[in-house]
């Protein structure tokens, strides 16, 4: 009996001790979130007016070296070096965990749509780092069934399915496309909010491409008679497809490479993270930059051929003009971008080719 | 000269300074995310120990009322009261700031697919609240054009299309229910990682919705000759969305009500949060029951008449039957979510009264 009820009050006494427990803790979390929100704000204003500061000492310095600004007139090696000063501390609160309390790009229509206005913004750079490797290592299982999808149906078409392609294995693999897009547009506009410099072309062109799938589902897949003539769309549009299996393959191992660069020159020495860009991977480029311009010339002529079908009145359906179109302007939009991201490297190459070598006055 | 001179310094100066800044707002920044992350980690195994202990502390409770532990026996009075404030305690941390420290339910394989491993969970109760105040809001804005959708679809077909609905509108509101359903499934996801109650059927049920716009887009809409036999299904299911719509709205407006009523509570005193669920809304319920059971017998209908029309061979395309027996489940499984919610909720009811008025021995 005396032990039930010693039993009986230490199970008391422990309920008691937990309810104390439990107000403690809410009481510590409360203070927790409280403290760190207004830390973080403080942060916040400090990061926003060092971050205009920079900017309005770097137009001053250019106005006096462009001598638009004649009260100011610095001998040329003080402002180069004032002018490197400047760009260090930039680089320091935008590559460094600073960066986390700088206003982040607006987390766009697009991502609102779909997931509403939850925060996607990782605070640590390390966690950032993380999600960018994460999407290169989708994008490489992905490149992968780009390549088989298309492959297998051509494959089966001329083995089994007698050069006529049945409708349901296309549909699955344009609803496989559908989806695939939208998840690459909404995780590349994951990481420009969470501080990718990726070009706004490349998420455009994702969603071109969603629409594209989106269109070609209502599509109907004709079969026999002419089997051939009325498929020649679809085939051209999969050989296509099989080879951005492979060009999306080499681009994800240049990009990958580009980023263990930065993650290696990040951990070594924060402030050097912009000039290791393009250290290292040049050669891999210079292989990947015709395949690149084949392929879109591919895209093109895959565009026109849909376009004059949907003309000659072989596939009169609006959707094979639509995808044409489509098509024609992601080629060329792909092909300027393409030629522009080359010019930014090489005039950034030819910028510190000058810097390290400029003589000495 | 001088002046020139002065200027030119006072620039140095504020160069040196702004560098100087920037250094001491990096380390603030870094110091600030590190003691944040440690502290949160020692909140995180609190939170945890806590909860475990509760939970064993109840478990051992009850063995004792339902007399299966001989060495611990409470008078029925004192273990009703160590339960009720263990019960409180428990509502303190999940339903307090110390929430945002206990281990979310995982980020499921849906949300990972379309936006990857990014952390969707708010820490803040308040903020959490907001996300989902904005999900109401959303639904309101989408149940209205639920609503406007498909009636001008029918209005139309009668007033101008004389009888037969050409493809591209209707495939264009099915494209706008594909986008529509993901978006729905992709909150309600981190509407449940955020510590929402939604039933997981309720996600399922907009998976299914997804599979059958996206099968329905692939679903030729045929035209003249016989155009009101062959359109038959499409023109039930316009006419099922557009009570649907009714259904949304009437919904929004009790779930809101709901919502108010906890966020009152919950700013009143956070451990009434659980207690004040079914207040004030009962007479909304029983208006809303009879119209979503009339709803899903509607949708079991087009359903079974898709079905029907398939196995007749009037439309003898595979998506025909699919939609059909996508409907009828969905529908069945409407009906037994709904009725278990009643359910739930009346048994609730039922215990709160039970405790009220509950004898003194």
């Amino acid at each position: 009996m005396d032990e039930k009820r010693s039993n009986c009050e230490k199970v008391e006494e422990e309920v008691e001790r937990v309810v104390e427990e439990a107000k403690e803790l809410q009481e510590a979390a409360a203070t927790l979130i409280n403290r760190t929100s207004s830390e973080e704000q403080s942060l916040r204003q400090r990061a926003l007016s060092l971050d205009s500061n920079i900017r309005r000492l770097r137009s001053l310095l250019h106005s006096s070296i462009s001598s638009t600004n004649n009260l100011l007139r610095f001998d040329s090696k003080l402002a180069d070096k004032l002018e490197e000063d400047l760009q260090k501390a930039q680089c320091l609160i935008y590559d460094g965990d600073a960066s986390a309390f700088l206003p982040s790009k607006a987390q766009g229509a697009f991502v609102k749509m779909f997931i509403g206005p939850i925060n996607v913004r990782a605070s640590r750079k390390d966690v950032q780092l993380k999600v960018k490797e994460e999407y290169n290592s989708y994008r490489d299982r992905t490149a992968l069934l780009f390549l088989l999808f298309p492959s297998t149906l051509l494959i089966l078409r001329s083995w089994i399915w007698d050069g006529c392609l049945p409708a349901f294995p296309v549909q699955l693999y344009q609803a496989w496309l559908l989806f695939l897009y939208t998840g690459l547009a909404l995780r590349e506009n994951i990481l420009r909010i969470n501080g990718s410099d990726i070009r706004p072309w490349w998420i455009y062109h994702h969603y071109c491409a969603m629409l594209m799938a989106l269109v070609s589902l209502t599509w109907e897949i004709k079969g026999q008679p002419n089997c051939a003539q009325k498929q020649r769309g679809v085939q051209l549009f999969l050989q296509w497809a099989m080879m951005q299996g492979v060009a999306m393959l080499l681009q994800n191992r240049y990009q990958r490479q580009r980023l263990y660069t930065r993650i290696a020159l990040g951990k070594a020495k924060r402030m050097d993270v912009v000039w290791g860009e393009t250290a290292g991977v040049d050669g891999q480029l210079w292989l990947l930059c015709p395949i690149l311009f084949i392929l879109q010339g591919f895209e093109a002529y895959v565009g026109l051929l849909l376009l004059k079908t949907a003309l000659v009145g072989v596939v009169p359906e609006w959707q094979v003009s639509f995808c044409g179109a489509l098509l024609v302007l992601m080629a060329v939009g792909n092909f300027i971008n393409t030629v522009q991201t080359l010019m930014t490297k090489s005039r950034f190459k030819a910028k510190m080719k000058k810097s390290k070598s400029k003589p000495e006055f």
